[in-house]
């Protein structure tokens, strides 16, 4: 683009532009990644700027009245296609926004619901979104009580597309959030890696073979329950969803200034999942997760913390990855197999579009 | 549809349908009219069953400690086109879910945004619309604390659609609802109905010829704290967006068992959207607000109320338009010009579809 055209499009524009990839948006800024963010920094941030935005977290904390602590979130789920081994559009509308509620330690209470419909839609189709829904909500001990739908054309949703909105409560003594990391802390992941992103691509036909992965995607706040049961000293906890867990923990790194290294040996990935990444030239750090969590506790807890989460339906595969380091700040690095040191990097640009 | 067909479409469907209008949803199901209290009572309502969605108001009220209560809504915008006179959709997307949170006379504290992009918009008319809904948040005193962005391919979001969650906290002493009309309280509303509705219709092009009508779209919290500080005998609030004043009306009438009895004479309507409303075979009364309530008050308490809504930005034209009967229960009738009395019904199908 031309000197000439960036003025022109700047004229319109309020809030600092153009993006960097140039006037108009790509996929890549739907995929968590550098994209993303840069959309977040340049575009969101400025004009809305306040702590809770500010924060970077999964919900934004608020304080409603003296002593009252809310985590607040919103997450819009244009997964394609609708259905997919493991599960749906339902299932993880509800759960991508209890789980982002849970990752402040906050106990989800309610959910709302906003749904755009497609003309054309088939009402079984919907009734069976909506039973997923509310199967995953009862899991989950949360109520669903306000909601929304609109209609729009023919070809205007691609069937249909769910925003679910959720609030929790954080109980008094819990403070979590992605600039708690300290050195000397223990990362910890509560399971297999990749299994949601390659599931909805093998559900498209895209992966030119048959697998038997299925999407983990699963309510986190039992879990998370658990955790915070046996000790108060986890300091972050994110969900790797869009973007993997090489794009969580390089927010997190840079969030709390700290270096988080990784150990590739103790990174779980299933044998299908790393067979199927390794043929499509994915790495398994980067691929979503929908029922996983990333935690980050102080290592004199953690194995009262492993304990707890293999206790769990969700997190009986819980393993220690890694662990929290001074210097270099706001790096992520891992031991790899072969015994190197190599820098992992944010998602730059869009490796699956729509997984969520 | 023959009932083979019937039979075959209840096989994957957990919920009872299918719908009247068939196995398919149609526009008419966004209209906020009948058919989309259908699909909330077939589809939605039996397995997501609780208090706050059962109670039917525009927010669902709920208690997260001992002496809070807080009113959580959400609404997904999908208004074509995204600009239009008077407003756009990142102003509507504040508005709408400002005033609904406000109509359980709740104070707005925080929203959040789930925005679903379309490929190859442009960045400048995202940053405009952004722009638009910190300006409305600015007015409104809310803060946006929690986000999200999904991008889908081109031609799958006409541009844009924004999603809007909030969070309000109830005053104590407040205790308003759409069940709480009683007989002889009075019907107010605020302003002249219609302008929205007909503005975006203007917008399109539809209308044929030329008008300087303008949406009201506008954020109404400002005037419920008036109107509470005047009086804590308002009864029932509501902002008539998608199927107007009448279909509004008739939601209150069923959930309070009451008839409300409007004056046609006193209905405020701008000549301009009067006559748009004449040429185009619409009734005012059915058509879309953004920036307007409807107030049921005791009867005792009018005046003052009254006094309190036109000292305001937004309520300087309020007017009393009816009355609370005692019967036909659940009933809304009409006085007409001509001095007949007609029955009112909700909206029926689809007049201007994406309105909002």
């Amino acid at each position: 683009m031309n000197e000439e055209n960036q003025l022109k499009d700047l004229e319109g524009a309020v809030c600092p532009l153009p993006l960097s990839h140039g006037d108009r948006i790509v996929m890549g800024h739907g995929s968590g990644g550098r994209l993303s963010h840069e959309l977040v920094e340049h575009l969101f941030l400025p004009p809305f700027d306040n702590p809770a935005l500010r924060a970077g977290d999964d919900a934004g904390v608020v304080q409603p009245a003296p002593g009252i602590r809310l985590a607040v979130s919103i997450d819009s789920h244009v997964v394609s296609p609708l259905f997919f081994p493991g599960g749906d559009i339902g299932r993880l509308a509800v759960c991508g926004t209890v789980n982002d509620v849970a990752m402040l330690g906050a106990t989800p209470l309610y959910l709302t619901a906003g749904f755009i419909l497609e003309e054309g839609l088939d009402a079984s189709t919907l009734a069976r979104v909506v039973d997923s829904m509310h199967i995953a909500a009862q899991e989950a001990g949360v109520a669903i009580v306000a909601g929304d739908t609109k209609v729009v054309q023919r070809g205007n949703a691609d069937g249909l597309y769910i925003t679910t909105s959720g609030v929790g409560m954080i109980p008094p003594d819990v403070h979590i959030g992605g600039a708690l990391a300290r050195p000397g802390d223990r990362v910890i992941v509560s399971g297999t890696l990749g299994d949601h992103g390659i599931a909805v691509l093998a559900a498209r036909g895209e992966l030119g073979f048959q697998t038997e992965i299925e999407s983990d995607v699963a309510p986190l706040n039992h879990l998370v329950s658990a955790m915070l049961a046996a000790s108060r000293e986890v300091h972050v906890l994110r969900d790797p969803t869009r973007g993997g867990l090489a794009t969580t923990l390089n927010e997190i790194a840079r969030q709390s200034g700290v270096c988080i290294l990784l150990d590739e040996n103790s990174i779980p990935v299933r044998p299908a999942v790393r067979a199927a990444c390794e043929m499509l030239g994915f790495d398994p750090l980067y691929v979503a997760n929908e029922g996983k969590l990333v935690a980050i506790v102080a290592q004199q807890e953690t194995d009262k913390v492993l304990e707890a989460m293999r206790s769990t339906r969700y997190g009986s595969e819980s393993v220690i990855v890694g662990e929290v380091q001074a210097a270099p700040a706001k790096r992520v690095l891992m031991k790899t197999f072969i015994g190197t040191t190599r820098v992992v990097d944010v998602l730059a640009g869009e490796m699956l579009p729509r997984i969520c």
